[in-house]
């Protein structure tokens, strides 16, 4: 497992009007602060890889649909180095995935419906301090798979 | 219109593989402080009423589906006193609603998909500062319609 990642159980509220999810609260052990909240959707059979955020904590959840997200660590210093790791969530498996910075991520609809990420980031989104790679990565040793 | 009731758009920036879709930024003129995100569900032709919180904004947004928000002030001394007004967001006319303390609101699914909403709360929730209405109400004079 990577240093500092978190794979936390969400509540649902049942009802019959339609359920109740929690994400995130500022009380929370793993808040890391707001800086902003958006969505990304990601179509059945489709990926996004790589990004790196480097000072933003990554909070993220999956209300609809299922997500495989991998991590890589490549952190200088760091305990898991050069370790990968695989969480699936979605709404039949609804947890919080907290991500540090500076970890790589990549995202995978494994579902049959598209999915829908909330991603509430503990600082605004400013392109200057994100890294991108290719899907298909010499830096990052993964093997993609259905 | 309702005073302090804002809508304000939001960008959704396209993807072949899925959009990103903005809600919130720290930075926002609207942003109240953040207290919690939590989602909530509506099943087709569903209605959840009423609801008003005592201490708490709520920045709401319609990522799937689409969604009648109906707003009544009853505020003591407010400049638009028993005024009720609708709004109708989601993934087609993707906006931001920001619901100021003691404002009656309800929600109803008006598309023919359940529709998925986002609250971006200024307090985390507290069930005693929470006041509660039956759907048909005595005390807030609207009629529901399809």
């Amino acid at each position: 497992m990577i240093h500092g990642v978190q794979v936390t159980p969400l509540r649902i509220i049942a009802d019959d009007r339609g359920a109740v999810l929690h994400m995130l609260k500022h009380s929370d052990p793993s808040f890391a602060g707001f800086g902003e909240i958006y969505f990304s959707r990601i179509l059945v059979g489709q990926r996004k890889a790589w990004r790196r955020h480097v000072h933003a904590t990554s909070q993220l959840a999956v209300p609809n649909g299922c997500v495989r997200f991998v991590l890589c660590d490549q952190r200088e210093g760091s305990s898991s180095g050069d370790t990968i790791q695989e969480v699936e969530i979605g709404e039949m498996n609804y947890q919080l995935l907290t991500i540090p910075p500076n970890v790589w991520f990549a995202m995978q609809c494994i579902g049959s419906t598209d999915a829908l990420i909330a991603n509430c980031a503990s600082s605004v989104h400013d392109p200057t301090t994100v890294e991108r790679c290719e899907v298909e990565s010499q830096t990052i040793p993964y093997v993609w798979r259905n």
